[in-house]
């Protein structure tokens, strides 16, 4: 990767005297002081520069070949690449797979090509690379994004559409958001996000990495790679919609995957979601400068204004923060500054002390005292600038807040001018500023969350469980073509792998059924199976309550009427419920084997509270993906019953994983509902899908 | 109300030569024309006008009187108001109410004052009223608010808060939206939010009222007004948290309500919600821009990135809104010019087109196109400022929206300079232009909204209901203390207002139960009511799903044990359910008698999906309440099972209200679970409280 960041020598095949063939040329000699080498058999000279007929006849070795030609020429430049020897190119021209059959048939030579060659390619359809430090252009971007100027920061970009490369570099510089490297990946035919990340988290001039993707085909290897990150990665995943989807189809030709899933995975793997474009920026920019919040996330908010205080109160709550509950010391020295009549609180509403005081002083002290409160972890200034008097000694907050191991955020508001040298001021000091509290909580919740993932991966916990060297040969899994294993089966098999399933038999006359309920004890259920029926309710197969031997005859004859000679009756116990979870197995086109849990029952198909990881899941995963779901309150104790028996629910999950791996032709297993009565999970129904050519 | 706007005198008692008394005299003087007259024994003349020892020494009459002097002193000042026939008063000082009890007592006597001398008292603890046009001031507010020069407009804002008028005010023109009047209301002892909502909702200087509280005690008048409002009306709620609540408490001695029945209810009533104070500004802007668009809100996308496009897309099926199919005749044009390999589909992405035509005439022949388009109703256009050659002509742009019905927005990005000129001429020219796209969806989704329930309101419909004239005596509901009635007298009463519900019969022994079992059949349900019992469930109480003769005589042992002598014997009608639904009556403190609908079940307390709305309700408004849930895909026939009978259950809930109005004793009535079953709503248990001291 390292040549396609710092190559000694770049050729550009298709440089030429205007439009894109120029701007690459005007670009690298805006920075790069490497050789280069415009090709183009149609000029002597380009601004300046000898041109080349060919590739081959640049006399000397060339690291890194940059190709506008269009798409149908391309295949046999990187012919000539792989005669001269150049094994690092970034196609930028378009045509390829995101205009159709033609285009895919160009893009796949290329591939073919280039791995025979052992060319890397960046692209095609895409605006390379920029490096902003280093003041790098490897890309035909309008030079009005830089001839401003450009700030140089630690934030590096991968952005999956060439468009918003541009505009990412442009708003990120607007906002005085300092950017290190954007990689314009575009249809990422070779060099991908997974490439270009593992890149980027060595990089030692890079610290936090953002992305914008409309799909990750390596999902897998993307999750793991983040999950080892030490830096934060923040995703922007677009074409989650369904209009959207179609969208990112024809863009850069991507099959957006189940959003639901990918969020989740992302973020069991430590990654922070985004959902808007400044969001994202102000989301990299917060991560960058809050690399150490106490996971608590316990805020003392102080302000000039009641009415914002209460706000903050507001937003703090929404976004599962919690409001500190100041310490005694502190109680007393605020209330030695504040008014006789005013109880001191949290917010700390300074306003009738600064009549007292004054403002300044009465900040310090108030800034002070909170900073060494030990039951304040993060300390929100809500700022008017320009106002009257002196300003905030910000060195001082800044060296206060780092000894005593506290985040100080700042809600600015005030004067043009004043606010701008505040904010330029607390961007050299490390202070996050912003000017929407919501987006100030969002940005302070996301570095919290992160703080506690980094310290559940720090914690270790097992080793990723390993299958069973001999796995069995199941022969209700030996199948031809695809197939749903029917409740029975499905059952029989997760049994096997130690998931508790409900007590069950398959009966075959009415006495048989007669013979085991009294065995079982009434109350029991029936139910009907169809081969690859998935409704059974609906076809009215399933029979709950039989509470006497006169109803069980009642409902076998019902059931048998419905089977009309096919399919096979199954005697269960019928079960208790206090509520309904769901659990499954998943192989996703992107991320593989995955763990689906979740809500079950009616509501939760209408809104659904389900999350994903990747399977095999260690034990200290599957205990937080169970705590991931909106709904976990339920879980924990919820009006008098009894709490989830979560180890159990986590061994189900693991052995649900290694089951679904176990077995290569397993395309999916769902086991809906798990049933919960007091605390204890049990799978009631579930059916498991086999495809040979899965 | 006009007097305290526009005073043809103001006294300003307590003015001085510094701090808040000499801020104002200077903001008066400032802008108003009228007379001023300061009041203070201790000084000849301020900023050089007279200064009168006292109130009654002014030589002229007086209309106006900005009370400035310690809280302890202004019951006496009021008493000279009096005296002097001055009946309109704003008290700015603090120290009344939010400062507890000896606060509220000097508070009380201001409001016995001025109710004996028909004073109308603004404040306390307020910062008075901003009129930006006329460039009044009555306020202490620091003079560098106003000293760059404010924007003028056409938003009035009402704000619970002193400091934090001033900073919206501030803050509203650092973003260049213009502002009408500004009011501060502090404890709003006499004048409140209705009083002043009312009056600019008649002020013909403005068109949208934004307000920030911290309570509504007279909700129900808040929301009448609101609902006959032509007006947007945007309200930012401060204090829905618990932290928030306290605070709010202590800040302007308000008793945050119920922030889910709040909310609620004044978004039946047409108000639109804000949860943040920028975004509350750039909804007030956006309802002021967009004063009409269609309610289907169908959007075309117009991009020169396909990644934004995409993004578009995910961040409208986000808030609800629609991509729009493109009409046969706008493919057709867009591929004419569009490369020949582009499938035209919306989001338009016009990089391609833009290359092979240029910029400006691609933009202008697809807006031409777009805004002609029968399928489209919105055209967001995602535009870069500053880009070499020619800019869009915004006027003319603007001009064929309005021909055509359509409204255009743009999401804007580029360069310094180039962006704010843009800006300012979209300004000028009535176009929305935001910078992050969800906000800019946000507000459109917030105009869409409003449009559809101002279409719902020009309807008419039914008038609202009366109740009958003669109100039956209930002797159940004559208590003298506050009390919980069975669920049998409760679904007695339920009954009677023509409320559906399950079939029951109160049993006294086994044999009755079991002749009532064979009259209804099998399955029955047994419960056991005991007086103020309302956990049924947990104390062992309910039997279902008993299906023959033995299994009854066992349930009714199991209860009779449990009620030890005490309570009595239900025998229900055990019915099959689809899903579970809950409806309620309950009158509030702030907005009166209520209805609350919403989703039932053991997931809908986990993660409440409930509405409210203030009862009596025409028809129109329960189909709306009943619609207004987010599981409403739920009642539309979810999953295969009938929709349910909106019209049965909207009758429940109107019924419901009459009910609970025409016992003013009835403090809570709860319906839960409706039973819904194949569409048909039927109340299985409920409860009634009365209290008659309510």
């Amino acid at each position: 990767m390292d040549t396609f960041f710092q190559p000694a020598s770049i050729a550009v095949v298709g440089a030429s005297d205007r439009r894109e063939g120029n701007l690459v040329i005007k670009n690298l000699l805006y920075g790069y002081r490497g050789q280069i080498y415009p090709v183009n058999p149609n000029h002597r000279a380009i601004e300046g520069l000898p041109c080349y007929p060919s590739l081959e006849e640049i006399p000397t070795e060339v690291e890194l070949a940059i190709i506008l030609v269009p798409a149908p020429a391309v295949p046999s430049v990187l012919e000539a690449c792989a005669r001269k020897g150049v094994l690092r190119v970034m196609i930028q021209s378009a045509g390829f797979a995101e205009v159709g059959q033609r285009g895919q048939a160009i893009q796949n030579r290329c591939l073919a090509i280039s791995k025979e060659s052992h060319i890397r390619i960046w692209g095609p359809n895409c605006m390379g690379l920029v490096d902003v430090p280093r003041k790098y252009f490897f890309t035909f971007m309008n030079p009005g994004v830089y001839e401003d100027g450009l700030i140089a920061g630690r934030i590096s970009l991968i952005v999956q559409s060439g468009m918003l490369s541009a505009i990412f570099l442009a708003e990120l510089n607007r906002r005085s958001i300092g950017v290190g490297k954007v990689c314009s990946i575009g249809n990422k035919a070779d060099v991908d996000e997974c490439d270009l990340l593992r890149y980027l988290l060595q990089d030692t001039e890079t610290d936090v990495v953002a992305l914008y993707l409309e799909s990750i085909p390596r999902g897998r290897l993307f999750a793991e790679i983040a999950r080892e990150a030490i830096k934060p990665i923040v995703v922007l995943n677009g074409g989650r919609s369904q209009a959207g989807a179609r969208a990112a189809m024809s863009h850069t030709c991507s099959l957006a995957g189940n959003s639901r899933l990918v969020d989740s995975v992302l973020q069991m793997s430590g990654v922070t979601l985004a959902n808007d474009i400044y969001q994202m920026m102000d989301l990299a920019k917060a991560l960058d400068m809050i690399p150490e919040v106490k996971p608590t996330g316990r805020t003392a908010i102080l302000t000039m204004s009641g009415g914002a205080g209460i706000l903050c109160c507001d937003v703090l709550e929404r976004h599962g923060l919690r409001v500190a509950r100041l310490s005694e010391r502190t109680e007393k020295v605020l209330s030695g500054i504040f008014p006789d009549w005013m109880p001191v609180a949290n917010p700390v509403d300074l306003f009738p002390a600064v009549r007292l005081h004054g403002r300044v002083p009465t900040y310090n002290q108030a800034i002070s005292v909170l900073l060494e409160d030990p039951n304040v972890d993060v300390l929100l200034i809500h700022y008017v600038a320009g106002l009257e008097g002196e300003s905030l000694d910000l060195g001082a907050i800044k060296n206060k807040a780092d000894r005593e191991g506290r985040v100080v955020l700042f809600w600015l508001m005030g004067r043009g001018n004043a606010t701008k040298s505040f904010r330029r001021e607390a961007q050299s000091r490390s202070l996050v500023v912003h000017w929407e509290i919501s987006r100030a909580v969002e940005c302070l919740s996301a570095a919290v969350r992160r703080q506690c993932r980094q310290r559940r991966n720090s914690a270790g916990g097992s080793t990723t469980p390993s299958l069973p060297l001999k796995i069995p040969q199941e022969s209700v899994l030996t199948t031809t073509a695809k197939r749903v294993l029917d409740e029975y089966e499905s059952k029989r098999l997760l049994d096997k792998w130690e998931i508790p399933v409900v007590e069950e038999i398959l009966v075959s006359t009415l006495s048989e059924a007669q013979k085991a309920a009294q065995r079982m004890g009434f109350p029991v259920a029936l139910k009907g199976l169809l081969p690859g029926e998935m409704h059974k309710t609906e076809r009215g197969l399933i029979q709950l309550g039989i509470a006497s031997k006169p109803a069980l005859k009642n409902a076998y004859q019902k059931i048998t009427e419905k089977l009309t000679g096919r399919g096979r009756i199954l005697l269960q116990r019928q079960v208790e419920i206090d509520y309904e979870l769901i659990a499954g197995f998943v192989r996703d086109d992107q991320f593989g084997p995955c763990i689906m849990f979740g809500l079950g029952g009616i509501l939760s198909e209408l809104q659904p509270d389900v999350v994903f990881a990747c399977a095999p899941l260690k034990r200290l995963e599957a205990l937080e993906l169970i705590r991931n779901i909106q709904g976990r309150r339920l879980l924990e104790g919820f009006r008098g019953m009894a709490p989830l028996d979560q180890e159990r629910m986590a061994d189900i999950l693991i052995n649900l994983g290694d089951l679904g791996r176990a077995y290569p032709q397993i395309e999916q297993i769902d086991i809906n509902p798990v049933a919960v009565r007091k605390g204890l999970a049990l799978a009631l129904d579930a059916n498991l899908v086999v495809n040979p050519s899965g």
